[in-house]
This record gives C-alpha cells, structure tokens and sequence, in this order.
C-alpha cells in the first residue's frame, strides 16, 4: 500500500509534464504532433467553418466528412462542445441584473438547440442535403414528439429560469405542429416557457432568417430587453435586432439559410 | 497483477491527454470512435467557443489548454482550417461582379490575419493575458518587421487581386508604425494593397470594434462597397457597418474586444 500511495503522488506531481515528457520519448508518438489523417483534418476544418459561419449557405456535408459528422454528434465530443457554450452563456448571464417588470428575455431555438432530432437524421444517414428536402419525413419524425433534450441545454434553460428570465422559444416550425411541440418540450423536460413562437401561414415565404429578426424586432417593439439568444443556426442568431449576445450550438447535420 | 490493472487505471486517469491518446491508439487504432482524453476533449470545446464568439471577451488561454494552443498554431490544423476559410472566401468573391469603377473592396486586418506573430507570441508560452499586456514587447517585435505571411492569406490576397477587388488593409497598429509595417508586408510577398488604414493618436480610446466599424463606415461613406472582411478577432468584423460577407480566420491565442 505504501508503494501505491507513493506512485499515486509522484502521478499527481509529475503527470502534467515529466512523466509524459519521458513516456513520450519511449513511445516516440505524442498523439498531439502525429499528422492527423487528411480526411480527420479537412472535416474538423469544414466543421468549424460551419460554425463560425466561414462557410455561409452550405447545401451538405462534403461526402468524406458523413461519417465524422455522425461520429461527432453520436459521441462525446459534441455533448462537450455543448458544455462548454451552456456554460459561457450562463456566465453571462449571471452578470445581468434581472428587473422584474418581466421584459428581460432570453430566446432559444427548438429543434437541435432544445430537443435533439438525431435519432430521425440517423436514417439517412446524416448525408442529405437539409431538412428543407425531407420535409415531409421531419414532419411526421417531429408530430411523434419523442425528440430527447439536449442536455446542456435544458441545464441552461434551468440556470435561466432560476435567474428570473423570461424564456421565449422561437422556432421555424409551423403553428400546424403547437400541439406536439409543446408536448415534445415537456414530454423533454421543459416547463414554464414565456411563449413558443411558431411559423404561421403569411410567414412561410420569408427565410429563417428574416422570420426570426422580424420576431425579434416585434419582441422589442413590445418593450422586451433580448439578452441572449441560444441556436444551432446563424439564421436563428443574425439579423436585426439581435440579441445582446448570441451563443452557437453546435450543429454540423444541416443549415438553414 | 493487481498492481498492474491499478497502474494501467491510474494512467488513464491521471496521465495527461498525449498518452491516453497514444495507448489508445494502440488498443483500438481507429483514430475514429476512440475516446478523446478530457483536456484534449475540454480545449478543443473551448477553442471552439472563441472562434464563434461563444465565449466573447476571454482574458486568457485555460491553463490547462496552453500547451494545445501552442500545439495548433504550430500544427497542420491550423493551417488547414486556415486553408479551408481562404477557400471559402474565395469562392464567395468568385460570385462577386466587380466593376470598373474601383469601389469594389476587400478588407484585411494585419497581425494574425495576413501576418504571424507566433515567433513573437512563443516567447512567453501564449500562456499570457493579450498582446495588450505585453504592449511594448509587441511593439519592439512589431519594428524588427519580420513576421511572416501566413501562406492561405497571401493565396486569398493574391486571388482577390486577380478578380479585380480594392485591397484595404486595416489595422489597430499605430499610424507611428506605418514605415515597419508596410515594409514587413512587403517582405511577407504582400503588394499593391489600395490603402492602408492605421490608427492614429486621436482613435486610441476607441475599442478594435469601434474603431474599426468606423473606418468601414468612412469607406461605406466614400461609396466604396465592402464584399468581404478578413480577420482573425470578432472585432476586426463586427459593428456597423458590416461586409456582405465577414471570415473568422483562427487565433487561440489571445482576444482583442
């Protein structure tokens, strides 16, 4: 027991850098310097031009990176991604002083910001061009309600509601589908939303983008302070007004103009 | 053999991201569905939160992710992902009609952006708060003029040349630092630029932002049309009036707001 406890500390003192160091130098393979396969390098690089917008109105996940994009939002690495902007928005938010005339207001989006349709995208295997295509299909997926939260999402939307905002939910889906996306959002876990915001038929022509700024801007004429803003879509997140602050989720299946 | 297993379990959890990686590799050699080590896993998160502004005015590089800062910008990824911006923005400025009446304009911040400061930036580790801190170290490396270019900005550079399109180059440098750094662009391969923008004694109060979206509305004034907006800060883009199209070229390694 002596001799474990002794290892035990010389890992915690030594583990950051000498030891790895010397390991290192016997296996002659870092893991971090190893060229990455090419394929790896260029989907994380299309991967984060997607989500700093670099890439602007794409169409579909170039056909080497289908099976990263599933790897990622099936494992670890997205729910870590999600983690971390859960967690800079609650930062955030911690620093407003929340008044109580109800208008202090944080929006999220619904389908891959609230609730996940990755169970329904798996069919097809992540490959086709967008949702907009399937449009039928993603409709009879969505009026079955069983899209699960994102979890740090639904953290988040917790931590917001304890801080006193008031949750507005704006989404591209249509006011046809109210009844089963409030019954998938709380069949998910959310509850107490201020409103849900759905696309009515006189909206059907205007993009995401459009449709949702135009919302904003009713918001706002209402008297409403839209501190932050959470979507997996730059067409949730620009377009004036925009929010305060504007958190991207992740979101490497699909883009909606 | 039960110090063995407790050995091989204290590696995994205590030993630092490389070796985990790098027995893993060996285990499973999938380079897929392998388990990121949590540090790698946590960096790469937050590396992603800086470049989509997720995580807005950062102070500092994590400590525990200094080492993969460093990792990157002297790595293949960085140079890919820097690739695959420069990509992007050139097949958007393919789209662009330019006229003959020399309004048609691209912009281009400097340090990070058509330059490398990493020789600079390697002396203290990236580990420290912002170039701001170390403001006259800067300035001294910023005089010797011997930054070099970063190579997919000089290819962008020189294709937008080639499609017609007024280059300006805007800077939070000072106008005091004129000489240096025209004369360092110039031996990075950089030519022919239309104006270079430096800011001068009375603009030092102002934030990048502020002070760059003043220039772009100076431009926007003058009848020049900004298609497109190169740089590695938020602030290099955001701010009205902004380009039709704006590029998050990569920097880890410290935030100007």
């Amino acid at each position: 027991m002596q001799l474990i406890h002794l290892m035990l500390l010389l890992f915690f003192i030594l583990a950051p850098t000498t030891i790895s160091q010397t390991l290192l130098q016997v296996t002659q393979n870092d893991g971090l310097n190893e060229p990455k396969p090419p394929n790896l390098m260029y989907c994380e690089s299309w991967r984060l031009a997607v989500e700093t917008n670099n890439a602007g109105d794409w169409h579909k996940i170039p056909h080497r990176c289908t099976d990263l994009v599933k790897e990622y939002v099936n494992g670890q690495q997205y729910i870590t991604d999600s983690k971390v902007v859960a967690r800079h928005a609650q930062a955030y938010a911690k620093t407003i002083v929340v008044a109580k005339d109800g208008k202090d207001v944080w929006i999220f989006d619904v389908d891959e910001t609230l609730i996940s349709n990755i169970q329904h995208y798996a069919i097809d295997g992540y490959s086709y061009r967008s949702k907009v295509d399937n449009e039928s299909a993603f409709e009879k997926w969505a009026l079955s309600a069983k899209a699960p939260a994102l979890p740090w999402s639904l953290w988040l939307y917790k931590k917001l509601q304890g801080l006193g905002f008031h949750l507005v939910l704006l989404t591209g889906r249509k006011e046809t589908h109210r009844n089963s996306t409030e019954q998938n959002l709380i069949s998910a876990g959310y509850h107490s939303w201020k409103t849900l915001i759905l696309r009515n038929s006189t909206e059907t022509g205007k993009t995401a983008q459009e449709y949702k700024a135009s919302k904003r801007a009713e918001l706002v004429g209402k008297g409403y302070r839209i501190h932050g803003n959470s979507g997996d879509q730059w067409s949730d997140l620009l377009g004036w007004p925009e929010a305060k602050r504007s958190f991207k989720i992740p979101n490497p299946m699909y883009h909606i103009p």
